[in-house]
């Protein structure tokens, strides 16, 4: 059914690699089939103007893709001297939802950047970015404690998030590229440790959909990212 | 309990007026209590590059803050030179979603442009936005039909919008700026006259939410939407 | 003789609403026939870098159009990422003729921004920007005397502006868009209270002037600034 | 009185060098004083988009200062990235200004672009740009008429300009850089050869000034351009 | 002597990895010791404005660093909305250099764009990254072979480059990073597969250097190409 | 043999004018023949923000052409809001020739600005854009010493560039724009007043070039840049 051969509830086969590049705080690569997206974290002492004096810290997210990380070549954002809106609301995705697994309170004034970079591919670029992200935090967390930059763990437990949409009539979850181009509906789902919902996203791109399908995906996105929870506990052990 | 004092399903006043200004072949001033909107739909005799001659048409959407509609004065989003990420969230939202409302192939080679300028501010701006705009829409498409641009009606059924939200712990419609700033979860909601769901955004800005809380939240969402496609249907007779 | 009716010296009826928005200290929508402009005046407690520690204050003015304010839709200056030429023109005609009615050193460090926002054009639109933001800055001034941040009154005296222009070889005042889009000459022309200028801003779009036809059209400048200044005085009242 | 000596109505000594560099259709040094302003006049042909197929020519101007041609450093625009406010009011004023001495008719559709580039800068730069434009733009259109590219001769007549203003309560023609600085009122005129107004842009940047002192002002005006067309006819003799 | 342990002529371990990611038609991972860079060559079946109908193809290159490739983060290019300076003169030498091993009337009107990305950077990023692009580059014209997009062959031989420089007073090659930041000199070097020279970029950062130290340098980077294009070899055989 | 009939050593005749303009602390016009660059050297009493509290200073260039400083006119960089890469190239070898012979420490927390503005382009306009500022650099310097604004005379030695190539497979010095848009390999070198190099960039823009030609191109330089010195030391005599 699935152009994958997958059942509607199966995920793609993911792989977390930590300490992927050097310099970073925190370094991932995250894989969710032949989607493979390079998450950073990296440690700043500041906060942003806003938050200077406040006691805070600030967890922010930017996003890019290569730009042959796609079927055909896209612009590069640096070239065209602008990140375009698909770009912008991706980054502000991720910066919420890493933001609500950290007590920034306990983060002192400093500022976590995470950078979600897609090497290549192959849909549910978001949703692997922030599973992925969420993993790159920990270890930049880590970091801070043994630097003494921070005294308690601000991390509040791990987030993860799954697309999951409306395929040929069936809820599933995971979509890869060939089905995200032709679903009805797309959502995008972020939780935490403990079942609750951090942001839901759903767009009909087709067909509306209707209060029971909502309900269908939903129950898919929290099987899928409880096997997430366990990738990211397995790696991070 | 709500500072407005209104129950938690009570959506403000709204008020819909046609014809709000001159020259747009669509022009609605929407008003949800002190939040103002103009809708304007403006259509053009062709289609944006990708579209070209594919026999169909395009519906597209751009969001305006005037600098003093807010509490502090905003930077203006053209003498900075450009838009900020909250904007062009919001005026992808209502692009999305009120194409959702057109079949573009019966539109032809036309573009309908609908900008939403918030002259005032006090919340719940960008679905007041989609449901100023629906009915700028169509306006528009009827002004279309009278041009004899389309033949048969490319309107599939009206869409309407309301933010629902958590707030102190209590599932609430419509939140108003004092709530709006305080709220634990802030869900924005778009859907159909026949019921179903075309956009779901729902964000913790503090604490996450439980599916029980989003279910809540959908209904008061469905009660309230009925009552805006009321409005809409009422100022469109 | 001319398009409207109107005789040569008639100027289009005039509607000064104050407090048309609600958070900015000075709020005023002004209508000059259909052109209408809503001109916020928003007070800051602090002066551009240049001013800082000199002991005075600023007022400087931001223009913008509604993309469909006018008969065709205008690109969105926001999106296109710059301000036109037209525009950086007028709010630097609005801002240096609001700062002449004001003693910026009575001011102290605080800045007065107005923003002119056209709802809707029908020629004229700076001029009735002008008339209109001067009423929003009285208002302003006496929120700010009201609230402590000003001891004496900062106001020198009222400004207001009208258009005037050679149409079909005669001198009249108040060229609205069918006038303004044939006019050989188009004249702008700013005025004190006690009958002094401001600003003579006068351009041949076709036939040059002789110095005669400039003398008329001061004149009937100087006759539709003193019906103007009623209006204000009227509104302020 | 005056800084430099000069009697109130007493211009600089302005010096003409026709093809002041060698690539250009037209190319003029302009000195008035001690500013400099290189004009060049480009041929190309084609028209702007918004003219293509009508016939027509297009006159348009382009103004710029070199980062060191004025007392203190100014930012370089290009490096900035963006053209300032007074910058953009300049080049639409020079191009208004020649657009007014061509039949854009008789250009066919060909394009000359002026290029005005203050090399040293010491008060009247744009009059002194329009003034020595008007001669680079007739040897373009000489060349024109040599490369056969025009039948007859799209030449009105001469332009020229002048800045005049209100200086320790004197009219007073041509001010530098002492004066206008500190002038109370700044005011530029173009003519025509034959005495008629194309532009003319009083500020008062003090006081405000009366309808007299305008009067007495434009005089200065008349004279001066008589003076400046002398020159231009010389040079071009 | 240098930091790393190595000899004034050995170059770090290089490794070519093709086919690292799936989409492009030439995908190549290049690693210097620690500097990884991703290069991709993107066909296009059509040129840039400038060559349409000329018969021939086009070879064009751009550079990005993840922002998180270097000890501490630098701001996202495509955030601050404009390519730096260095980038600029990066992608240009880049470009420059692959033209020159590409017959481009045998190309056809076809481009092909590198993109060469850095995952990490440790010093050489511009070498590793043209010795990375010819790879990906014959790759993609094999691709197009293939694709039957080229008749003949339009290699003309490989390219290869190599950073040398004055460290300590010596000259070394292939510097990394703690010897970049202290060289004297850097001077990188692009060379044929027959020995000739494409590029040669040499900067005295702290001392000057004598004619004879510059032949000592372009020496070590003829060995030095040498081994590289040995690797390139391989990795294509 | 050459298009200007000069022996392939031979360099055109150089022209070296101080104090060209006024406002600047060094203002020197060069010419090489046709080519003509205004270079204006401007004294800031700061340091950009990574050099505060260092105690040193330092020296930065910027470079433009005048559009039409070009056989065909090039757009304005200030009006297309962006410098091309070929500019921030040149501007980039302007700002580390010049800095090759300051000795920041001995600058003080100031900072010298270099414009070089081409008015006139014939080839050869980034060499001779060094070889004037050196000049204008020197002259500046000056200023600061008897301004007091440094103590010891931070100038190391004069330094000047040239333009060498190949050209129909001979090497030759200081091409001119005929030669230049035709040469196998343009080949810029800076030199110091004791024969040593600070930058060498040689590229092929059509043949490789061998290491016998680079000999052969860099011994013309060095004679050339002899004859060069000679030339500031006699214009600063």
């Amino acid at each position: 059914m699935r152009p994958s051969g997958r059942t509607s509830q199966q995920i793609r086969p993911v792989t977390i690699t930590r300490n992927y590049t050097r310099h970073a705080e925190g370094s991932v690569l995250i894989e969710f089939g032949d989607t493979k997206v390079l998450c950073t974290a990296s440690v700043d002492k500041s906060v942003p103007r806003f938050l200077k004096g406040k006691g805070q810290g600030w967890v922010t997210a930017e996003y890019g893709m290569l730009p042959r990380s796609t079927h055909s070549r896209m612009d590069r954002e640096a070239a065209r001297g602008k990140q375009g809106g698909r770009t912008v609301e991706i980054q502000r995705l991720i910066g919420r939802s890493l933001r609500a697994c950290v007590d920034l309170s306990a983060l002192g004034e400093n500022t976590i950047t995470i950078d979600c970079d897609v090497l290549q591919a192959d849909g549910g670029t978001r949703t692997a970015s922030i599973t992925g992200a969420c993993v790159a935090l920990v270890d930049a967390l880590n970091w801070m404690r043994k630097e003494k930059l921070v005294k308690s763990n601000p991390l509040k437990g791990l987030v993860a998030a799954i697309s999951v949409g409306m395929y040929n009539g069936t809820p599933v979850a995971d979509l890869d590229y060939p089905e995200d181009s032709k679903a009805e509906t797309d959502m995008n789902v972020v939780m935490t440790e403990d079942g609750k919902l951090i942001e839901v996203q759903g767009t009909a791109e087709g067909e509306p959909f209707s209060f029971e399908e909502m309900n269908e995906m939903l129950e898919l996105a929290r099987h899928a990212i409880r096997e997430l929870m366990d990738q990211q506990r397995a790696a991070l052990a």
